[in-house]
């Protein structure tokens, strides 16, 4: 897959509109319908290189071959740092509260993760370099187009990052179902939101940096909520806390 | 894609643990791994047919090629009735929590709110026949097993699902941005929790069988947070509130 590649209606459009620098956009031919003229009328604003091609050859560019009609070539996407997004959060006045990701492995869980962070107004996701997905054009589909928003970090060794993030203030609560119920959790403060990988959760290390363990009450038969799910829950307990 | 498959070491045990009439479960051959150890157990201890085969033959035999060295074939997967969910939830004597999905089309998205409703507490899952996505393999394992628990009954007309339930003494609320934030609602009562479609939302007839429309805090730059998501933060509203 070519990282470079954009496709699917709302991240196309979502890409223009936050000003992301597309090189060339390949529409499907005779395609009239609303969000595709938009597009194209974004496109022809941008001075970018238009083609209409058929189905196939729309098919053949495509990454994931769910284009909706559209496929965009844009530069790579650029990986943030870590003190942007503490930037983000004072020029916001807001307490900084980052996503932390330990070894996410599914880019669907990534892309919705990352959607949920620029929703719930998170500052940034900082992910490892190793064992995790990148931004590929995946993630920025299932993201729905917030990549272009909420600023993602690629980091080599994220306990060690939680040690200089605790020393700019922050707190770092994981989800364990041996943790305290996270309703009777204080949750306000400056945070870092940690979630574990797919199958093995979050791993020793980044575990021992933890200040809290945060229990998402679970009465069913199974033992785990989809890690992108549980994100999204305790996300919103954050904003919940903050209001 | 071959409905009777259960496919991956989680929902494959998880079937047998449940009691789910397997008929044949095929094995990577010289498998020895811990997971892969316990699924043959199991399958002697319910005197299942066992062969091991070779990898070529396994993704053979895979509806998604990521069988993790474990394929079973089942009996159908026996959709359930609206009322099996209403007795459910007499028998536990809890007031009734089901979800309601208008027209979810991912695989990956049902399971996921399958695997949510289960942790969550919830009594069923209930969906639409036409225009959305049946109980695949998929399904079964992006639900990590709680298909096993979880009622998932299929109805023809949603709208007219909600009003016979109405009877028995439901309230549906359903997310909408431009709703009353969730937190301020009441949702403590007998409930059914309304997910649109991943790109429309909501229908509109359904929408107005809804008692209330619940928003989800926004405070991003984009539109919608992924469904199964949506369906995460919003039941776990209605948890917090019954506990």
């Amino acid at each position: 897959m070519n990282e470079n590649i954009i496709e699917g209606r709302n991240a196309v459009l979502e890409a223009f509109r936050s000003g992301k620098p597309v090189d060339k956009l390949y529409v499907l031919d005779r395609c009239q319908d609303g969000p595709v003229r938009s597009i194209v009328r974004e496109a022809k604003k941008h001075d970018t290189i238009l083609k209409f091609v058929d189905k196939e050859r729309l098919n053949q560019l495509s990454g994931t071959g769910k284009h909706q009609g559209v496929v965009a070539f844009t530069a790579a996407y650029e990986y943030a740092e870590v003190s942007d997004m503490l930037k983000l959060a004072g020029e916001r006045g807001e307490k900084p509260f980052l996503f932390l990701l330990d070894g996410i492995e599914d880019p669907h869980n990534l892309g919705a993760i990352v959607r949920t962070a620029n929703l719930a107004g998170a500052h940034g996701v900082i992910i490892p370099k190793h064992r995790a997905v990148g931004l590929t054009a995946t993630v920025l589909k299932a993201s729905a187009g917030a990549l272009n928003y909420t600023p993602v970090a690629r980091v080599t060794n994220l306990a060690r990052t939680m040690e200089e993030l605790k020393r700019e203030g922050l707190w770092f609560v994981c989800a364990d179902m041996k943790g305290e119920i996270m309703y009777r959790q204080n949750l306000e403060g400056p945070i870092g939101l940690v979630i574990g990988n797919e199958g093995d959760g979050v791993s020793r290390l980044v575990k021992e940096k933890c200040d809290f363990t945060a229990a998402i009450p679970m009465k069913g038969n199974i033992d785990s909520l989809n890690a992108s799910v549980a994100a999204g829950v305790l996300a919103y307990e954050i904003v919940r806390q903050r209001m």
